[in-house]
């Protein structure tokens, strides 16, 4: 078994091999068949067409992966959520699905370095992170099943990014809650920028938080304030019975 | 296993076995868990609650239906039709989940015979059969996850009423198509009507298509008219091959 898959991975173009690499790391399990993911990745300047003739970019995987994203989303809000009535999990998710929120994620998996254009990045304008970010969605759940799909949106979506209690505005700032609970408990704290990379829409940064000269948490983000309040938000949590208890 | 089996059908309340069989024959399998389809089928005038306090009627399920029902027929129009875009492929979801088709398919259910309310069915207004009918989809992926959940809309729902041929305006009626064929053919045809039974919101009609005298097709629907459709597509499909070489 050992030698066929070897046999296999070996009869991958050098680019295909660099290409499944990349997708592996940021999918945590070995893509199956590369070619969705290519689609996902062909913007309509490529005039692709298939065999039969259909037209071969990633917007049709966008309405697929929209779905997908909408409904593993649904699942979430309504199982986390059972005091919230269906005009607050439709309003909760549309928060969560917002273009703006998929830009972010698009940009945050550097999914951009994959696409195949005519046309330079520069002019696809900033909505082109969110839908091929949704078109990547839509490409997992052809490539691996809804099961593959719903757990990827959970690991790397969900419980990275969605917070429940700040999408209620209950929760503005970790960063501030955070700085707060260090000054009343006397911790000396500061964020380290340790990571600082890419130009223009693709600068990602990262960022440490130390408190009492440990620490406890790091993050990266398309921001300094973004990351810092990631980093937080992570910090809060490694604290939070002695947090709440205040 | 099979004494165990038996305790537990045994321990289940007559009511409950009533409502499992009438289930078991809409579901096309065994239900695990009634309580979410009782939910699904709970009118918010019962004021229920749960222990936590929270409110429990089919409005929440319906959210959750709703986007579950989303994801399959996209993932359905995605696969079945190639050559659509984005724009395209939403256009027919749209059709397919519009309110006015929803509501068909919970009278075609029946699903308002299991409704518990404190106001009479006759106040509920013409929605409620596709909000009950989106509670349904979402009881069932909430017992049974999300394969079966697929699995039942492809086969009740898919199946027997997604046309995408008409949804597309290409054929206007199955029934003036047949008869057309019928005529040219000098084949006999007649639609019996042979079952008309239920009262107001609730009335159905079974229809038999003969052709030369055979019953070649057989459907039921809310109206006569309807009835006569499904049976002449159904017929359509047996004679297709000889029609579409005409």
């Amino acid at each position: 078994m050992r030698i066929i898959k070897k046999i296999f991975k070996n009869s991958r173009s050098p680019e295909d091999g660099i290409f499944f690499d990349k997708l592996e790391k940021i999918l945590g399990f070995k893509p199956n068949n590369l070619e969705h993911y290519k689609k996902a990745f062909t913007h309509r300047s490529m005039n692709k067409v298939d065999e039969e003739g259909n037209t071969v970019n990633y917007e049709r995987l966008e309405f697929l992966g929209d779905a997908m994203l909408g409904s593993v989303i649904a699942a979430h809000l309504f199982n986390k959520v059972p005091r919230g009535d269906e005009g607050y999990l439709t309003k909760m998710r549309s928060k969560i699905v917002s273009r703006e929120h998929l830009n972010e994620l698009g940009k945050d998996f550097n999914l951009i370095q994959f696409v195949e254009s005519k046309v330079s990045p520069k002019h696809f304008g900033e909505n082109v992170h969110g839908n091929i970010f949704e078109a990547f969605i839509g490409a997992i759940y052809l490539d691996k099943g809804f099961s593959y799909c719903e757990k990827f949106i959970h690991k790397k979506i969900i419980k990275p990014y969605v917070d429940i209690d700040r999408l209620e505005g209950k929760v503005i700032s970790y960063k501030s809650l955070l700085i707060e609970w260090c000054q009343k408990e006397k911790k000396s704290f500061h964020y380290e920028v340790y990571d600082d990379n890419g130009t223009g829409n693709l600068k990602h940064f990262g960022v440490k938080l130390h408190i009492d000269g440990k620490v406890v948490a790091k993050a990266r983000a398309t921001s300094k304030k973004k990351a810092e309040e990631i980093a937080s938000k992570r910090g809060y949590f490694v604290f939070q019975s002695q947090i709440d208890m205040k």
